[in-house]
């Protein structure tokens, strides 16, 4: 059962956990050194505490009590209970949706164990923004991806932002980094994966085809502004796209990322 | 030929429209009485000019203007030439793409107009966030709709940060407004198309199903937090989902809605 702590002082220093939520650079130090992450809104926090991740504390303001209330009576985390305008002063910004949990990073599940009985894969090369991450992985979830694998400089998906915007899909998507670069999609293949690189590539067909009648596949996106590198669009088995209604003439000639993994995901799932 | 200005005072009332950039309320109201929107990045602007949009002015630093130098020659509006700290001061946020431009905004077409020829349309109820509503057409402009219909409450295509999402897919897809939102899917109907509702509905059918072999298909997308009204459900001819891998229980039960759009316009065009 969680012990309800009321806390005045803004500097308080058990409220470490949740200060300055907006720099991104300090919270990255902060995190990692501490094996923190932070789950924020009432839907997200439950859905942290029930993948099993253990709470360090919890932060919210009284009104966000009943709602947890089954979730607090769980743990022996304290929950600290501020007004609104001290989560406002402590966080940085206006924590719209209450509630807010500070939990403890599990260590990463190995390649092999996430690949385990996977049919079909996400890998991400280089998506860099936090939002892009948890939109990639919470469609990839819903949209029947098995697991996912980011390569070394992919966002962090437990980076706040992430997980608000994955809705939770970070702790139900299997996950891990991969530990190399070079050598990621060319393992893929020897583990009996087809690899199949979204891209612009002049001669990728269309993903519909590229994965029509394949066991296991891969499906591998790339950074938001250059796509895949040259080095994993040659690695890939095949080099696939989303065709395109119209030319680039009228201005539109591509997908966001995260509209790209969403089709991606469906079209990779139906097969 | 646009006429080069440096702009060295950050009060200088020419520069009036690119004002406080970020004060969402603030700016509606200068950009309805006035009568204009703002393009932001260089080939958003060019898009903007291109697709026909007079511009009033543009304000950039040195460094955008020979990538710009063709566009600036095909018009008279002023360039207003300005240091990079000083676009912040003015604008209120550090415009890392460079360039703006101040373009007229026009009348919308009537709902036939956008309708005549049209075989996919979209159809938005009540998307109130702008980087939804950019992406939503950004995806339907790339992915084959041929249109889209705005119920009253959506917000506005052509606020900054909704073009700049749609990477100027708010130039090329012809949309305009519904004047009536009780109506406006009768309306569709008796125009010849079926209206397909994007919805959890007990009775909906999977979206590939309900748009084989359908003519003419309005793909009908609700707001982002609770959906489709009751009435829009009920008024659709054809209720529809996408489907979900996975239930509930694993905590992803829905898609956001840029990437239920995405796949819904990839399905919707591949009838």
């Amino acid at each position: 059962m969680s012990e309800l702590v009321e806390v005045t002082d803004p500097d308080d220093p058990r409220l470490a956990d949740y200060r300055d939520l907006r720099d991104v650079a300090l919270r990255r130090h902060l995190e990692a050194e501490h094996g923190l992450f932070l789950a924020e809104g009432e839907k997200v926090v439950r859905r942290a505490v029930e993948a099993g991740y253990p709470p360090r504390s919890f932060l919210m303001a009284p009104r966000w009590l009943d709602g947890l209330a089954d979730v607090l009576a769980t743990t022996d985390a304290p929950c600290y209970v501020v007004s609104e305008a001290m989560a406002e002063e402590v966080t940085g910004f206006h924590v719209h949706r209450g509630a807010l949990a500070s939990l403890e990073r599990r260590p990463l599940p190995s390649v092999d164990d996430v690949l385990a009985g996977a049919r079909s894969v996400l890998v991400l090369e280089d998506v860099v923004d936090h939002t892009n991450v948890g939109a990639v992985l919470r469609s990839g979830a819903a949209l029947g991806m098995d697991a996912a694998l980011l390569a070394p400089r992919c966002a962090d998906p437990l980076y706040r932002r992430a997980v608000k915007v994955a809705m939770g899909a970070v702790f139900s998507l299997p996950w891990t980094r991969l530990p190399d670069w070079d050598d990621a999609l060319p393992a893929l293949s020897r583990a009996g994966f087809t690899t199949v690189a979204l891209t612009l590539a002049d001669d990728a067909v269309p993903l519909a085809d590229a994965v029509a009648g394949r066991d296991k596949v891969a499906l591998v996106l790339g950074s938001e502004g250059h796509g895949l590198s040259e080095r994993w669009q040659r690695a890939a088995d095949v080099r696939a796209v989303i065709p395109m209604a119209r030319g680039p003439e009228v201005g539109v000639d591509s997908l966001n990322v995260a509209a790209a993994a969403a089709v991606a995901c469906y079209v990779t799932s139906a097969r």
